[in-house]
């Protein structure tokens, strides 16, 4: 079907009213929020502007104590809370808890991550790693945000290397209770959100000493002030003060000076201290153990992609709106000036990324979905807890880049309008920033990716180092493989269906895909099989790293374009899953494009071939502009969110 | 020549003392200032960080206050009064200024941008639309920052389309003044600089109407507030607030209620009316006018790419300077940890882009002693002025849209610690950002760029709409030109003497970049035929966007590697031509490699070539790490000017 038939090309912008969705718009919504459509809703219909989206113009004080008010008020109001033990005041799962986030993201990011810090990661913290006490003690009083708390493990001297990290943890048998102690500057805790203002209560992570023996990083609670605010003895807390975004959050660095904690203290679900003062643990391996604690925090990464890409849902939102609606330069001949939105140029900005944020948000929810398995079946599946890691990290990396990148499109395409602080977008692009920095480094996260491919999950990627995956891999016996997400049944019948090459053949997008990401993975498993034998292991494994990072996103596309297909799969009114059909085509052409190199290089389609994708791709920029308004409407922000002043 | 012989590849880092510069960044120094040496020199020895970095953390008020404080000192000790004339107190020619503007983007953007607003744009204005009794009424003032101004021209309603603009400038005959008036909101002056506090007078860009004719766009010199700052009638200002960057910068909104000025104060160069109240030009065609008029504002977009890219050159230092320092996991089996700058991911981050540094300041040199050419003709020579204009268009495209990539990239590198504003990394990229939109809109100037190539610079490129330029290049004859830079005899010397293929030839290299533009424009040049004669010309001359943005690259990125080559050839220190060879060898290179999806698609090599050119670069990435420090020490930035805590 053509669906710029009713849809003429120039200006004819036709915005629903203000805060009214079309009915197409709202059905695509439908679809994309999938299944949380519920929990999305009742932001939308309860959340206003009023009440999580921050004046981009206030100071770092004003823009702190606001962060915080707004947290207690909508915890209050059983929003952003998923995910704790009912028992302990929690409401929603794990799967929630992630579209949660999203929507806090589509308010403000100073928020959202002063709620992932408060409720994700010190709340996620006394959740998973913590037993039944620590639940009692410290969740009530987390969840409603009077328990502030920190997630103390990134330190000034490691920041990616968490096994490295200086922090001592260590049991002083005489008195039954353990010193926390920074050794060195460098053992400092930094960047921690919490710790410069509001923070109450750390989690600490540390090297675990009991009898002189070292057993690893483990995390030990930590009261940081006073109920008042007023500091503890042997706690120093520091200020980051100005960052180049998130001024909502209070960032800050903690020092420990010989500080005692009670035996309890000690988040003992994977190893502790018992009364009879030895060390306990169900792990016996340091690496599994350290692993295995890490791997029940995989949500802030999911969390943090998640939302990176709805803050790009909302400045795709208001770059196309404005788009629709802003003019400039004269049709020849006519005399009328013409739409934005009406330039070839302009298009390629935006449509391609509307696609994407339609791809990513339905691999997303299926990344949220792979979560609630993966804690539903409390540890009994340690292969689909890793492939969950893996897809975590490829996501927080392809997202977050994405978003920096988009944001910035966004931006540039509303012109000297878009730098006004009123407009939002610059605020979006500057609390964006760290998004692929915190929560792992993107460039790390794709290694680790890679090392997971090679390795068919059968080892923890965190295990070893670069020389030891090399030499890892060159024991595997046979090819790599490539996993199949749940779309699996759709995407074999598309296979089995079509043997099109047409650019427009899904059957066809689908094998490019798997066929980049396999030759990809291959490719680099030879190369590391080589690097094990080379004399040199570190400069024959290092230069591996740019190859890695390919595998890695190779991987990740293709993980994401089958969760379109399915989410397209799963859309039961035929109209809107034709749109998505058309979305889904933009978003496989455009990222074939992107990668036509490697295509052209690896011989999979020639030159011809390539400028057809193209042309294909400019086609449906074409096409697609007329249901642009629709589309961003489907993204899932509300009009009154969006806050910037072109729009009014 | 092998440079990394005596320096070995990891954890040898040897930055110079504090402050000092080793002796061969000193010699890369003075080769990338090329002519400007003594100029740049003289910065870094008499400026210090006090007198023009600005604190990250300051509010607006204070920014502001700041920046017009520094200003006045700097021009009192005859910095950035570049490009006056002597009679009324400038200091230097029109290229020396745009080396001066590039030393103080060193400093800060803020205060960059505001001297670019007082001595570049309304100065400009004056000297370059005036004539001698407005040169002696306002520069001496102007230049040292008493008299200040705005350079009033864009509009709300039209940006990049100036010839759009709705101010009008009317000739009242009966009292022999003009009236000066904002018809209508559209008509509102916007994102003005100096217009929300400290302007005094603007010169307004409006529709001049003389006896009821229109004689199209003219600037009126208008007293928009009072020597203490209050406001005059018929004048009001807004304050555009706070924005994503330069802070330091009061831009504003400006709109006139039948304000009158006196007839003199019309900027008359090219057009005005006498005293007998009729109105004169030397220019008969309003179209050539108002070209001519806007031609001679060149400078202001030189002057951006270059402060653009001196911020980067300042990010690039500062990331660079700290992968030298910091670690990262370790060494399997030696257990030593590892600096950042040995990882080849982040050598593949850092030094393409210093090699992009290096080529792109010599093409700047190049382009400045351009516009000297140009201003020392006197309009002798319309070509070489459209030359100009179209070299300038493409290089501040260019440079500005690496600047805000580049710059992001040394932020990730540097991890959380980029984040902090202390570090200086996101003040930069903030201010940075609006770099790509003001001075000409990106995606716009590469359009313009393109047609002057359709074109062989035969028409003014404003001179036509698309759909003009499609019927113009139908007209012209023959093939597309490709005119050499003032490296034409080197260039050509290198031809002759090597028939070489290898990937490390700069012959080939510069085949690669020659035959790209080539192609590229003249399939430019056919669809623009094919389109004047579709029966829908806007959509047929729409669909070619895509294609001039590629031909005006191709273009821009050939000129680049003449000035880089053309630069080494200038370089009298074997040793230190030896070391930028290798550096014009990684720009080459990596150009071509971000470009291999063409080369591929026209069949210019294959994939095994393409493969080989990777290899290349990577390996020249390891080679130039050894010199990692010297290379960005020659970029000029005075360590004690970085102002990054992460480096004390």
């Amino acid at each position: 079907m053509t669906l710029t038939a009713d849809a003429p090309q120039t200006n004819q912008a036709a915005p629903a009213a203000s805060g009214r969705v079309t009915a197409t718009g709202e059905a695509l919504r439908r679809a994309l929020d999938g299944p949380f459509h519920d929990v999305k809703q009742r932001w939308r219909t309860e959340v206003t502007a009023e009440d999580f989206v921050r004046d981009p113009e206030w100071d770092i004080p004003t823009a702190r104590a606001w962060a915080l008010e707004k947290l207690v008020d909508l915890a209050g109001r059983e929003f952003a809370i998923a995910g704790f033990p009912e028992a302990q005041g929690g409401r929603g799962t794990q799967a929630q808890s992630v579209a949660h986030f999203e929507m806090l993201a589509m308010g403000d990011l100073s928020l959202t991550i002063k709620s992932g810090v408060q409720h994700g990661l010190w709340g996620g913290a006394i959740t998973n790693l913590g037993t039944r006490w620590h639940h009692e003690t410290w969740l009530p009083d987390t969840i409603t945000g009077k328990a502030t708390g920190c997630f103390a493990m990134t330190e000034l001297g490691h920041g990616s290397d968490v096994q490295s990290i200086e922090t001592t943890i260590t049991w002083i048998a005489e008195d039954g209770e353990f010193e926390v102690h920074s050794p060195t500057p460098g053992a400092t805790k930094a960047y921690i959100g919490n710790a410069a203002q509001h923070g109450k209560w750390a989690a600490v992570f540390g090297q675990l000493i009991v009898d002189g023996e070292n057993q690893g990083v483990h995390v030990a609670v930590v009261r940081i002030r006073d109920e008042d605010l007023s500091p503890v003895s042997g706690v120093t807390c520091g200020d980051h003060g100005h960052k180049g975004g998130l001024l909502g959050v209070d960032n800050g660095t903690i020092t420990f000076d010989h500080v005692r904690v009670p035996r309890t203290h000690l988040l003992d679900k994977f190893g502790g201290v018992g009364e009879d003062g030895v060390y306990h643990s169900a792990i016996e391996s340091k690496n599994a153990r350290f692993f295995t604690m890490l791997g029940t925090l995989v949500r802030g990464r999911i969390c943090v992609g998640g939302g990176a890409a709805s803050a790009t849902r909302k400045a795709l939102s208001i770059a196309t709106r404005y788009a629709l609606k802003r003019t400039q330069f004269r049709q020849p001949g006519l005399g009328e000036e013409i739409l934005l939105l009406d330039y070839q140029t302009h298009q390629r900005k935006l449509l391609p990324n509307i696609a994407k944020a339609y791809a990513y948000g339905f691999a997303q929810n299926e990344l949220a979905l792979q979560l609630q398995r993966v804690t539903d079946a409390e540890g009994a599946n340690p292969v689909a807890a890793r492939e969950l890691e893996t897809r975590a990290a490829g996501m927080k990396s392809l997202l977050t880049r994405w978003a920096n990148d988009t944001i910035q499109v966004a931006r540039e395409a509303c012109g000297g309008a878009g730098y006004l602080s009123e407009n939002g977008l610059t605020m979006l692009r500057q609390d964006a920033d760290v998004f692929a920095t915190f929560e792992g480094d993107n460039t790390v996260l794709l290694q680790l990716v890679a090392k997971a491919l090679l390795l068919d999950y059968k080892k923890t990627w965190g295990d070893m180092d670069m020389r030891g995956t090399a030499q890892a891999t060159a024991r595997m016996i046979g090819g790599t493989f490539l996993e199949r997400t749940t779309a699996r049944a759709v995407i074999d019948r598309i296979l089995a269906g079509s043997k099109s090459k047409d650019v427009g053949s899904r059957a066809w997008h689908i094998e490019m895909f798997e066929d980049r990401e396999k030759h990809t993975v291959e490719g680099l498993a030879k190369r590391m099989r080589a690097a094990a034998k080379a004399s040199d292991s570190f400069a024959a494994v290092n230069a591996c790293q740019q190859h890695m990072l390919a595998a890695a996103r190779a991987h990740t596309d293709r993980v994401v374009l089958e969760a379109f297909i399915e989410g397209i799969h799963q859309c039961e009114d035929r109209y809107i899953a034709s749109i998505l059909g058309k979305v889904c085509d933009l978003y496989a052409l455009a990222t074939i494009e992107e990668n036509r190199g490697w295509y052209m290089e690896h011989e999979r389609f020639d030159g011809a071939r390539s400028k057809a994708i193209t042309e294909a791709v400019d086609a449906l920029c074409v096409e697609l502009r007329g249901k642009a308004l629709e589309l961003v409407e489907g993204l899932g922000v509300e009009e009154a969110w969006l806050n910037a002043a072109i729009l009014r």
